[in-house]
C-alpha cells in the first residue's frame, strides 16, 4: 500500500470510528456504551480502533472536538449568515432542527448537553472540551447579534454577549424539557415565549 | 425488638440509604455509581439495603420519587406562596438556589436535569418518573402564575401554562449551561434577559 493510501485509509477508517461511536454514545451515554458496541456498527478491528485512539476517553475527546463541534457551530450558527435580521435565523434553525425534527430524535436530546450532564463534572478532558463547545457557539451567536445591531434590527442598547448567552442556554433548555417529557408539543409554547423574549429587544419605532 | 422499633428502624436506614446514593448519583451520576460506594457513605451492610432496594435500579426509582420530587417542589415551587407577585418568587428563589450557590455546587448540575440527560432515553422507568417530576413542576408554577393573572401583576392574555413551561425550561437551561462552563458567571446575565421576557408579561400601566 502506498503512503498516500494508507494516511486515507486512516483518515477513512478514523471518520468511520467516530461516526458510530458518537451514534452509540448520543443513543446511550459515554459510560453505557462499549468499545465492542462501537466496533459493532463499524468493519473495523479492535486493532484498528486502538491504533487510532489509545483508550475509550481519547476516542470520547475526539467526538467532542471533530463531530460534536463542528455540527454545533454547523446546525446552530452558521446557517444565521443567510438571515437579514438573526433574530428571524435563530428561530428558524430552531424549528427546523427542533419543531420538524422526529419524536424519536429528539428523546436523544442534544448531544452537547446530554455529555455535560454526564460527564462535565467528573472529568477534566470533557469538561474542557465542552466548555469549548459553548464558548464557541456563544461566540458565534454574539457575532450575528452585533451584526443585527449594526442593522437595526436589535436595540444597540443590549449587550451581545448576554442576548448569545440567553439564546445557547435557551437551546439547551429546550432540548433539555424535550427529553425530560419524550414528547415535542411543548416546543411550540416554548418557541412562542421566546419570542415574547425577543420582543423585548426590537427598537421599537416611533 | 417490637414491630413499631422495627418499622422505625427500617424507615430511618431507608432514609439514610436513599440520602447517601442522592448524594452519589448527583455527583457522579447514575451509571458511573455503585452500591458499594453508596454503603461506603451509610453504617449499613449490603444486606440491609437490598432488604429495602431489590436492585440498584429499585433505589434509582425512590430517589426519584422520594427525593428529587419532593425536593424540586420544595426549592422551586413553594416558596412562591410567599410572594404577593409571582414572578418576584420565581426571580428571588434563582437568585437563592442559583445565584448564591457555591460554584462547586453548581458545577453538579440539577439533579433533575442530570437524571433526564442520563437515563430519560435509556430506562422507562426513570422516564415515567422524571417526566411526573417536570409535569408537577410546571403544574405548580401555573398555579402561581394564574394567581398573578388574578392578582393583576401578569397578563391576563398569556396562557399560564406555557408560562411555567418556559420557566421550567429556562431552569434547566440555567443549570445546564452553569455546569457546562463551570462558571456562575454567566448567571447575572441569563437572569436579566430573563427579566427581559418576564417584562413583556407585565400588563402596561396606560
Amino acid at each position: 500500500m502506498t503512503r498516500a493510501n494508507r494516511s486515507r485509509n486512516l483518515a477513512e477508517s478514523r471518520k468511520e470510528i467516530l461516526a458510530a461511536a458518537f451514534g452509540e454514545i448520543f443513543a446511550h451515554g459515554f459510560h453505557a456504551t462499549s468499545i465492542d458496541a462501537i466496533l459493532e456498527k463499524t468493519r473495523l478491528t479492535k486493532g484498528a480502533l486502538f491504533h487510532q485512539f489509545a483508550t475509550k476517553l481519547d476516542l470520547g475527546y475526539a467526538i467532542v472536538d471533530e463531530v460534536i463541534a463542528p455540527m454545533t457551530m454547523a446546525r446552530w450558527v452558521h446557517p444565521l449568515a443567510s438571515f437579514e435580521n438573526p433574530v428571524d435565523g435563530i428561530l428558524h434553525q430552531l424549528e427546523r432542527n427542533i419543531g420538524r425534527a422526529p419524536q424519536a430524535a429528539l428523546n436523544l436530546g442534544c448531544p452537547v448537553n446530554n455529555l455535560i450532564q454526564e460527564m462535565a463534572n467528573s472529568d477534566a478532558g470533557f469538561q474542557r472540551r465542552l466548555h469549548r463547545v459553548i464558548e464557541r457557539w456563544i461566540d458565534g451567536i454574539e457575532m450575528h447579534i452585533e451584526r443585527g445591531q449594526k442593522s437595526g434590527h436589535i436595540l444597540k442598547s443590549v449587550t451581545a454577549r448576554h442576548v448569545a448567552e440567553y439564546v445557547v442556554m435557551s437551546h439547551e433548555g429546550f432540548f433539555g424539557i424535550i427529553k425530560g417529557l419524550r414528547d415535542k408539543r411543548i416546543f411550540r409554547s416554548l418557541l412562542r415565549s421566546l419570542e415574547v423574549y425577543f420582543a423585548g429587544l426590537i427598537p421599537r419605532t416611533t
